[in-house]
């Protein structure tokens, strides 16, 4: 590649690294005074260290940040961005001039960052989980790809709080990441008040250590030191992931932003700009604007795959949703190297222990913990894999932020979601996932799906390894019969009509279990002389309104939803807010959803009690 | 009050608490194999650890096991909820007979605990929150009740993956809750698989030891060893808490169960029982089933409190909401002795710091860590405080299950999510709240609240404090303009209609900022002769149907919907899920929100960009 020579620390021109130290902090002041907004006094106190990295320790080449074989950099603590825009600037990735376009509209340099940017492989800004993404891309590097590759993430001291980081700083130790380094920028300040350990790296050092890492306590100011300690974490083949506790000051290097409170988030006015400035001299000239966009090319989809063969279900059979999936994952991997599967302590619950049986190299346990089992996600999927991220649909509700963060960042990551509803049964409200397709359907430019039967969920799953952005599928714990032959196609959007008539009195539109209520209630009504239609609304997100709309005239304008989910946001929300959009006329309109809390029963006593079941489903009609 | 004598340990009996051990472990075995269903192994690791906390440490009277001088216990390992109903029915807060209806449709022995016990302070089974629950309680009795309760958590290996847990961790180090004990229950095996870090509870101390807990490694079916162990952790007064790591094996006592992978959420057949009892023998008979429920009274509400003083505002003052809802809660602190505030290291942007300056004592630093913030809010709750727990709506996604938990335990927490919507402007998507309205909107009796501004920020938060259960608040960031009189009434549900006549065109739907520019958009129409109805929807959920469906047929089933958020979830989703349901035939609708990810630029330019200002909704109703 055409990098920057590899010089070993005693090569390390440590009097160029602090010049660069010194322009990344006139970068950063210079360009959030320019945009009236940013956090300063935050890029001041990391100078030190990210030069070091830059500018001495990463191998890549400014021309091409994104080539496999570069190092990767993550801005955990988001929120200094300005500082990583400053340090691609003068690493050549884009010119100097592109920094005066902090924060404006059109602008790839955001407040934080994001994949926009080359060199940026997840958003970052909501604190704690860059470790996760670092973990996930070291992850990968090391034991998918066999490259060599060195992953390195800045921390702030305030986001050492959140739980999310003790979850990677687990995970790397367990899967021997010492690929991986954490730099932790303890300047502690945090917005509101000194962080729970102040100057404290040494609590965070024996953390650490306590979590299996190498971990050093470094003046985070004095760039012999960081070299040093970033060298020996380079040459180290311990099979520990390391961190440097870099012990710095928020405002480091102007007199009146030093250690000071209340400069959390503030921009310098021009006079305070000046004054700065006049602590760093000699400063270079200020770059004109660059109005050119240096963004990534927008756009993108996981790995293309052959075929995959179809799956061997027979109509009739019984087969739970969820074992459909795993049964899928393995089907697909076996045409798709790209798949690989993260699960959280509940393999042989979701069924993604299949993949494990064959294809274990591509199978990672995330444990309980779906903060960072997601955000492994993410990181896997930034280095080219296709991951599917699977648990129980409650507790991917644990992952939302992250899930949040995931597609800010456009990520391809997949997420199946097990056990969903109260037809779980005896264990309970706190096992059921109730609220997993409004998650999922409030998500930028998520797909939600919802099969029905094991072909469906079989066919799904293949289309959401396909399909770009966040995908997300929701299973079924109870076995199903399966209705549709192997070879059936599901487009997405799309539904299928199960039972249609010419006089269908009203149209039954439902999914998952419910789906299977209504072909109950279909039979039961038959025998009264009553037709209805029934839907099969396997696509939730996107959702076929154009075709839904006609099914909906046909059967009088008369519509029922039905959902083993909260009333808000799920196959109603979806349903009827389509039609109202469209000005259709509802004649009669019934949504039967779980409302209230729900309790430990069987699914059938459940069902009837929350008011779901055929038995709900033909009283409906009949009103 | 009537209590067990409090032994010392050299008074404890050991024979008596390992006989009742014993028989913890025989509950728990034929309360499962009943039910069909549960965990039994899990339960049979901690028996020895729960006798000596109910028949030795705990003080408490079985008949008014919620006495506020009681001790408390968490099980946070919530599927070993037969072993802890095992030791309530021994400690006599219900009859054993009541034991055979575990998991029974009707029964409040769930699959795993709520409060719809005695004796259970909130819901668990979603893993790693108990302890968060603990520290809320803790903190409580020691800082705010000044009592002397001491609060015991039961925890499991698998679940200390759980980033929530080293939340609690740090938070509960640094506010001393010496009257915190945790046992962690170190049986090796997870769900799929031999946990992290496997029979290693020195890893384990050494990490509590990192975070500032006085931690002890002890056999855990060592009775001796156990009790010594809690008599230690309650007399120290060290102003740290204290974790006990006790080795135990999933299974023990039942020879081909100790120990071995395969059993979790395994309930034992009848010959499979009948073989474990062999080895537990001489075994007491079967208890008749017990159909009388103990169930505790439902319904409460936060405690009542007198008038607040309206706020002093006046028409047209420029305040931001965030703003007035820490005005608001300062000045219903002032009447309401309950009212506690955590926040998550963002005071002085959500504006919670009003209530650090005028009580103090009342305010408590959560830092970084929104997961724990809003379970020890759970905790505070459960002792009948009334906690209001606010960070960037964006943030409150990083706690959603723990929010959906708290509605299982029927908590009546409120939140506050500051920074909604794209009109936060600059700092760019990964702060911004666009998916909040979807989530509070999915959980269980929750409500939702929007205001537009400063007074109706004022008088909903007040509102939030007398309602019952999960309440949220959605508050902006930029300033806005007062609407209206101190003493204007907000019910709930309810809206305010601030512009109509008799030729309204369509009505606009609208909420906090959108409001504003809702405003405007019908000063701008009224120069062009045209007439618009215009709606402040400060009550998302519930949602007044009735009334709205009364102003959409006086606009001519033209409608509107503006919202700062995502399509999904939000008001399009309250508003068109309503007027679906009640039929109302729209000759028109139309839904302006935030589709697809944002980006960083000034406030109006993405008002603009996205479709949701005052010139877009102009252009909806012309259209």
């Amino acid at each position: 590649m055409n990098a920057m020579p590899q010089p070993a620390s005693e090569h390390a021109n440590l009097e160029a690294l602090k010049e660069k130290a010194r322009l990344l902090r006139i970068h950063s002041l210079r360009m959030t005074t320019r945009a009236g907004s940013g956090h300063p006094t935050s890029c001041l106190s990391a100078a030190d260290v990210v030069s070091a990295l830059f500018f001495h320790a990463m191998r890549f080449d400014p021309k091409n940040p994104d080539a496999p074989d570069a190092d990767r950099f993550v801005m955990s603590k988001g929120h200094a961005a300005p500082l990583l825009y400053a340090a691609q600037a003068e690493a050549g990735i884009y010119p100097l001039g592109r920094l005066a376009t902090l924060r404006e509209d059109g602008s790839e340099l955001e407040g934080h960052p994001t994949p926009r940017i080359r060199g940026v492989d997840a958003a970052t800004g909501s604190l704690g989980q860059g470790l996760s993404v670092g973990a996930g891309m070291a992850l990968a590097a090391k034991r998918l790809e066999k490259r060599d590759v060195r992953v390195y993430v800045l921390l702030g001291d305030g986001e050492m709080a959140e739980g999310n980081v003790w979850e990677a700083a687990e995970f790397a130790a367990r899967y021997g990441l010492d690929n991986l380094t954490a730099i932790v920028d303890v300047n502690g300040l945090g917005q509101s008040q000194r962080t729970m350990y102040g100057h404290d790296p040494e609590a965070f050092r024996d953390r650490f250590a306590g979590n299996g890492w190498d971990a050093v306590v470094i003046d985070g100011h004095d760039m012999n030191a960081i070299v040093g300690a970033i060298d020996r974490a380079r040459a180290a083949r311990s099979g520990k992931p390391q961190v440097l506790l870099a012990k710095t000051q928020k405002g480091h290097g102007i007199s009146f932003l030093a250690d000071k409170e209340g400069w959390h988030g503030k921009p310098l006015s021009k006079d305070e700009l000046a004054r700065a400035l006049a602590e760093l001299h000699p400063v270079p000239p200020t770059e004109d604007p660059d109005p050119k966009s240096y963004a990534r090319p927008a756009g993108g989809a996981p790995s293309d795959f052959p075929a995959v063969p179809p799956p061997n279900y027979t109509l009739g059979q019984e087969m739970a949703t969820r074992e459909a999936y795993g049964h899928a994952l393995a089907r697909i991997a076996a045409v798709n190297p790209k798949i690989v599967a993260v699960d959280g302590d509940v393999k042989n619950s979701t069924f993604a222990e299949f993949l494990e049986k064959t294809h274990a190299d591509h199978f990672f346990q995330g444990y309980i913990a779906e903060q960072n089992m997601v955000t492994v996600g993410v990181g896997l999927a930034a280095r080219g894999f296709t991951p599917f991220v699977a648990t129980f649909a409650a507790f991917l509700s644990r992952a939302f932020d992250q899930v949040r963060m995931a597609a800010i960042s456009r990520s391809h990551i997949k997420l199946c979601g097990s056990h969903c509803g109260v037809s779980i049964g005896e264990d309970g409200p706190s096992q059921m996932g109730l609220e997993d397709l409004a998650m999922f359907r409030a998500v930028a430019g998520s797909t939600v799906l919802y099969p029905s039967d094991a072909v469906s969920a079989d066919k799904l799953t293949e289309a959401l390894a396909r399909l770009p952005g966040i995908g997300y599928i929701r299973t079924t714990r109870p076995k199903t019969p399966v209705l549709y032959k192997s070879d059936e196609k599901f487009p997405i959007p799309g539904f299928k009509v199960l039972r249609e008539s010419a006089q269908d009195r009203a149209v039954v539109i439902a999914a998952g279990i419910t789906l299977h209520e209504a072909l109950k209630a279909h039979a039961e009504l038959a025998k009264q002389n009553i037709a209805i239609r029934v839907i099969d609304l396997y696509s939730v997100k996107p959702i076929d309104t154009p075709g839904l709309i006609a099914q909906v005239k046909a059967a009088g304008n008369r519509v029922v939803v039905v959902e083993d989910h909260f009333p808000e946001g799920g196959l109603g929300g979806a349903v009827f807010g389509a039609l109202s959009l469209a000005g259709i006329p509802l004649a009669s309109a019934r949504h039967l959803a779980v409302s209230g809390v729900a309790h430990s029963a069987k699914m059938d006593e459940l069902l009837n009690e929350f008011g779901i079941s055929a038995k709900h489903i033909a009283a409906a009609v009949k009103s």
